[in-house]
């Protein structure tokens, strides 16, 4: 039994949800904390918002600097980077897929297309890259792909984009503890893991 | 001579700014960089972008999740906080005054700005609130405020708005390195000062 758990909300197109996704992991096992991968959709909120496109493309002085940030947080995290172009990728055939396996394969699929969309440049929308991802992880890719297609996995990647937003999801990626309690970005990983253990403020 | 200098913009409506304010002096001191103090507004800039408000007031679930981010951060820094009511406050008076005093004295009056605001709760639009404040600081209040609302005071901190656009500032707070290296945030002081010293991507 570990500890505690943490939801670990994420979207494919979402940059600073890349260097949370390669992080987590190691984060949460030297804790003992249970992490509940849980794919979304940002589009949906975005556009409900009013949003036609991401903030990082319709603001330019906040784009140049995110780019650059993660930039610097890559090589910091000795992760490879590379712009997606075009930035944000169709992420709704990966998240199908993320959502559709079991829960055990679900983060090495995860942060195998983080590293093939911000590390490697790849079209993570084209289905022979997710394909690719599938097979080298040791998948029947076209069965796997078959059931990331099935009317009721796409519903059910619906449902989880609404549950989202009704605990309060705005923004990727976002942790959500046992306690409701939200905390949103790659910077804010360890705190939301320390607060799964241990909820309260911290008076210093 | 310190070994590096940095540039922090800020404006007094900013929320993420005050534990900034409250913790770059410690932080710079202990790396011997030099902290130069740019007091800026953020409204002129939001409203090129076409936004009508915060984007706090804006986006209800973002805006509910940055108020308990920052009653978080506060706790974990000893901050006081309250949140201001309205908010966000007019701050063009304390940004005219902040701008307006020398160097030595701009600091200890920003940082007394943000706790009444932040801390306090206080009407930082109230010109009797920032009298009060230059007067515990033991400026000449009267002289002082007449030096903010002179003309070529109101000029200049729109002079000091524009070059932020113009050096790529679109939030606050930001730190600017000598190399111009852009950082964004409460959260990238360390990273910022560290740059300062030693600019450069760190592979890891």
């Amino acid at each position: 039994m570990p500890r505690a758990r943490i939801e670990f909300w994420y979207e494919f197109g979402s940059t600073y949800s890349y260097p949370a996704a390669m992080r987590i992991g190691g984060l949460a096992a030297a804790r003992d904390v249970a992490v509940v991968w849980r794919p979304f959709l940002l589009g949906p909120i975005f556009r409900a918002q009013g949003w036609a496109d991401t903030p990082f493309n319709a603001l330019p002085a906040k784009g140049r600097n995110m780019w650059r940030d993660v930039e610097r947080i890559c090589a910091r995290d000795g992760l490879a980077f590379r712009k997606p172009d075009p930035f944000p990728q169709h992420t709704i055939l990966a998240a199908r897929m993320a959502l559709a396996l079991e829960d055990a394969a679900r983060p090495d699929f995860t942060r195998a297309v983080y590293v093939a969309e911000f590390g490697e440049g790849r079209q993570i929308a084209d289905r022979a890259v997710i394909a690719d991802i599938l097979t080298r992880l040791g998948h029947d890719a076209g069965a796997r792909l078959a059931q990331a297609e099935t009317p009721a996995n796409k519903e059910a990647l619906k449902a989880q984009t609404q549950r989202a937003i009704d605990i309060g999801v705005y923004g990727a990626p976002s942790l959500v503890c046992a306690d409701g309690e939200l905390f949103w970005g790659n910077d804010r990983l360890e705190q939301a893991l320390d607060w799964a253990l241990a909820p309260g403020l911290v008076r210093a």
